[in-house]
């Protein structure tokens, strides 16, 4: 697969380890130029945390990978921009 | 046909393939230079999924067979662009 | 007459033909530098789209032929600006 | 008087001369640089248009008077700009 | 006083002088770089405005002066600028 | 202390000094570059006022000062932006 | 760890130390380039205050220290960026 440019992906995680360290590790994967989490939701177990990704060539497996590692999970992926160009979407992604 | 440079298309499709390769596809169809697959709205069967795709010389045709091949119904084609300028609209495109 | 630069119809038309020749056609009339359709509305029978052309001498009757031929129906002209300067108006136009 | 920049009308105007028309010939009042025309509201015998018109140095006179002689009426005059510097104010104007 | 840089005024005004010649006298007042006036709200009698000044050292004593000499009032002064810089308010003035 | 670039201050004060007045004393304080006051609210008594200001290096004990010397008090200190870099938050400050 | 370029935190602070020499302390942090600190709430005991910081590589640990040291509690954080890319979230941090 080639050239993804920017994912945004609905994560649910447990409150360890903390979003900063969760950060950091999906900021190390391979092809990921920046991460950024933003809390959505947190209750007494887990947080709900949107997730984006951007970098030239982003490996949706090795994400996924590194995300499971962390106890999380992928609720849903919301967003995919693929290509030589970045396009901007007409919509955000859904409300989560 | 020529010159049509951008397309959004409201698209129903499976859960499998997974939308990161199902943009992917789409990123290869010809002429295509980006395109950018947001999550609107999803259950247990099928994705609702906003396509928007970016190229200087788009073929319907082709992308409406991709979507097809990759299990995907067009539910409606929600803006078309087309001209040497890529002329922004007043309105942004119906709600789904 | 002289200078029309931007028109933005409001449009009914037959599903078909569909969206992108319909807008393709617009984009070949004569000054007619790049042409946007976005799908407000459809049922059964018909679409209802708005309509926006850019170009430095757009001829309304020309592309008033052009819409009629592909079998579809002004309902109303919501924009136009004219003259040496591209005004943005201070509201966008009526709500279809 | 010096230097009115811009100026936003509401109109009242009757179906014909059509909008394109009645905007090409307030494009060609002296002074007048860029005139852009937007459809409000319309019913069976008159056309609501909020009027636009940017220049060096307008001339409300005879800006009156081609609206005059075009049949229309100017409802409020809803925003006036003066002045060696174009001020955007920090307000739109009113509500037709 | 120095260094006024930009003033929004909340101001009743007879019909008459009409909107364009009472904009047209602010801006020649010394000081103004350019006004603003938008119409918020009319009636029989008066005309609510919104008047907005700009310029490198604005006289407010002198833009009171003119706005009485136009049988206007100044109901309040709802935005004072001052400085070297110009410095952008975190809200808008209040609704009048 | 040092470089505090950005202060909103939510402030009373009676209807004398008049605002300009205010607004001019406040940006020639020390270390102010700009000064902006706006309108929240009023009633007979006391103008509810945002003030916001900017400089390389505001002292807010000087600021309180002539605030408190013209009459006015702070109710609340509703944004503070210190540091090499002018940091913008990701939500505005609160409802007064 | 490497590279956290942007923090949002979602902090309770009583009211002494004030929120100028509050922000002023964070600034001083080592990595931290910029922080802005704005009020959401407050009563009479505590200040909820969003504290947004930027740098190039910050340390959440010694900003944790620094606000329990000025009597705060970090409740939540709401937005961690890191990378050799800032990426700016689809959406803003939850509400407080």
């Amino acid at each position: 697969m080639a050239s993804v440019r920017r994912l945004v992906l609905d994560v649910l995680k447990p409150h360890d380890p903390p979003l900063v360290d969760f950060t950091d590790q999906l900021s190390r994967v391979d092809g990921v130029a920046g991460a950024t989490c933003t809390l959505v939701e947190l209750d007494r177990e887990v947080q709900n945390v949107e997730v984006t990704l951007e970098g030239e060539n982003l490996d949706i497996g090795a994400v996924e990978e590194t995300i499971d590692e962390l106890g999380g999970t992928v609720h849903s992926i919301d967003l995919v921009a693929c290509g030589d160009r970045l396009v901007t979407p007409q919509r955000p992604p859904r409300d989560a």
